[in-house]
């Protein structure tokens, strides 16, 4: 079977364990989350959790069915695809010097990237965007030095016609 | 013990099962995860992952030195307070109507918010910015209707002087 990325959208309790037992229907199968973002929604009893993975077919519906069942969970949505629109944010300390300081700031404003911080030998930089956009900005940072990153995961909802 | 909010930095093997002890540790002692994002680095072996949780000093200690003894970890930060910077995005479909959208479109415009999708009752909006901002625009939008909603949860890098 081969193996797509898929992108899940979970609604469930905020409350410990939950994410525990998500995560365990996931690693007793050796599937490796590729993403998951997690936060409070407007009620803040109720999480939604998106998660990117990488699975074939017949196995996700599984997943999907097993974490319907547990107690906890409002609503299991499959955003894969056009159907919802997905975004991505970073934060990245990109190294320069006096001489490279420029072409970084350059091409920060080509992606209208912040600038977050300023210091003697680096810049943070924050972007949002699509996971494309995310991608081939990092691969245009990449040569002055990634000091560190953090990258959110994906967020998804899908889009009302 | 008074019980904090606390911004942990964790760099982990990007495998299966890591991200099932980490929650592991926390769901044991009964503290849930206010908040969790987690994504590769610029190694794809390797993932940052960021949480925010509420814990007293004790307990949070213990839980960063069990944490640390996990052979997958590379690196834990506590990231709480002025030492890092701390930014959050969020997606939110908001209801509108002939009357209201007008309105609803100047609160984004307020915060400099995107307008990613348009429908007849409804806006796609998204935000970056530090939690305090995500938090005072989703009030200002709450009137309107929020349908739904993913907020990505804190990413944080400490900040360079």
């Amino acid at each position: 079977m081969k193996s797509k990325t898929y992108v899940l959208s979970i609604l469930a309790d905020n409350h410990s364990g939950v994410l525990l037992r998500i995560c365990g229907l996931f690693a007793r199968r050796g599937y490796n989350l590729l993403s998951i973002s997690a936060a409070e929604t407007q009620d803040p009893h109720i999480s939604r959790l998106t998660i990117v993975t990488e699975a074939d077919d017949q196995t996700l519906e599984q997943i999907i069915k097993q974490v319907q069942k547990l107690h906890e969970i409002h609503e299991v949505l499959n955003l894969s695809g056009d159907i919802s629109v997905k975004r991505e944010h970073v934060l990245v300390r990109a190294g320069c010097s006096e001489e490279t300081r420029d072409g970084l700031i350059q091409v920060a404003n080509l992606y209208r990237a912040k600038v977050l911080n300023v210091a003697e030998t680096e810049l943070m930089l924050e972007l949002t965007g699509s996971p494309k956009k995310i991608d081939s900005f990092l691969r245009l940072v990449k040569p002055y030095g990634i000091i560190k990153m953090a990258r959110s995961g994906l967020i998804a909802l899908e889009r009302e016609l």
